[in-house]
């Protein structure tokens, strides 16, 4: 191999509305490849843990899958906006409730094969109810339920992605 | 609200070579509203445990990303192809071991925000070496580590989101 791979450009392919295609050109070994990636950037997942332990998740009908699933909070880290900031809104967004505590506990490459998206994981605490107020089209209701209690769901019905990872990184490290 | 939220279209925006971008018209309550999702299809992520308990993970730069990330080998069912079968292609393809079994532990949707896709976490076992032979443009190593010692390193570094649940989902069965 002659060096490391390295990007020589990108070109866009297309522009949807909060996602682009690019086609990306680079050296690899000998050789120039081609790979298609979806820019999204980064993102947060929250987890909010109620007094007593139980975590706040929002049932949401996805249109990209056809169906509803059970998810903690999340969404994209706005421009200009920072990851602490980006989840506490979301947060109040799809739950209502204001978080008096957030902090980052780790992040994850979502799906680097044909993704950019970097998802941050933020934990929320000492939560007050306020007023949900979803964006339109947003379709979802909150659901409480023990973190275990989702766990226990695996391998019995697809679950979110994101949401087992975030909830077994909070485990791992409030133990 | 007016019924259940519905699929009422969807307008192919642009393919990429491994990768569509829709945009989704669905009706949820009153209104009709726009969703934009990447159309992925079925992957594979595969968990190969070797006699005594270590993984094999691969080395990979990835394009989307622009870095190196060590994950369990994965990547698209193919047209025709069952869930396994993808899983031993994979495996080989990508660390040039073959399985002697092979079964699906379960299931996730990777990004339902803005994806479809769903990827099958399936556990390789009695692993033979033979040769691996990746595809054009991919720049990969193999790396062989226990579970737990990939595990460690969530927090402190951004690791593969499918990688990490499948590990925890991997464990949790085996115990």
């Amino acid at each position: 191999m002659t060096g490391e791979p390295r990007v020589l450009r990108d070109e866009l392919l297309c522009e949807g509305r909060r996602v682009k295609l690019y086609r990306r050109v680079v050296s690899a070994g000998d050789a120039e490849v081609e790979k298609d990636y979806v820019a999204f950037g980064e993102s947060v997942v929250v987890v909010p843990v109620l007094e007593g332990g139980a975590l706040v998740f929002v049932r949401q009908w996805r249109p990209a899958i056809n169906r509803w699933i059970v998810e903690l909070p999340a969404g994209r880290v706005e421009l200009g906006e920072g990851v602490l900031e980006a989840a506490g809104r979301e947060l109040e967004e799809e739950t209502g409730f204001k978080a008096g505590a957030l902090r980052e506990v780790g992040s994850f490459y979502v799906s680097p094969g044909y993704s950019d998206e970097l998802i941050h994981v933020v934990v929320a605490e000492r939560l007050v109810a306020a007023k949900a107020h979803p964006e339109p089209g947003e379709v979802l209701s909150v659901v409480v339920m023990r973190p275990e209690e989702y766990l226990s769901r695996v391998g019995r019905e697809s679950l979110d992605l994101k949401t087992v990872a975030a909830i077994h990184l909070y485990l791992g490290g409030s133990r």
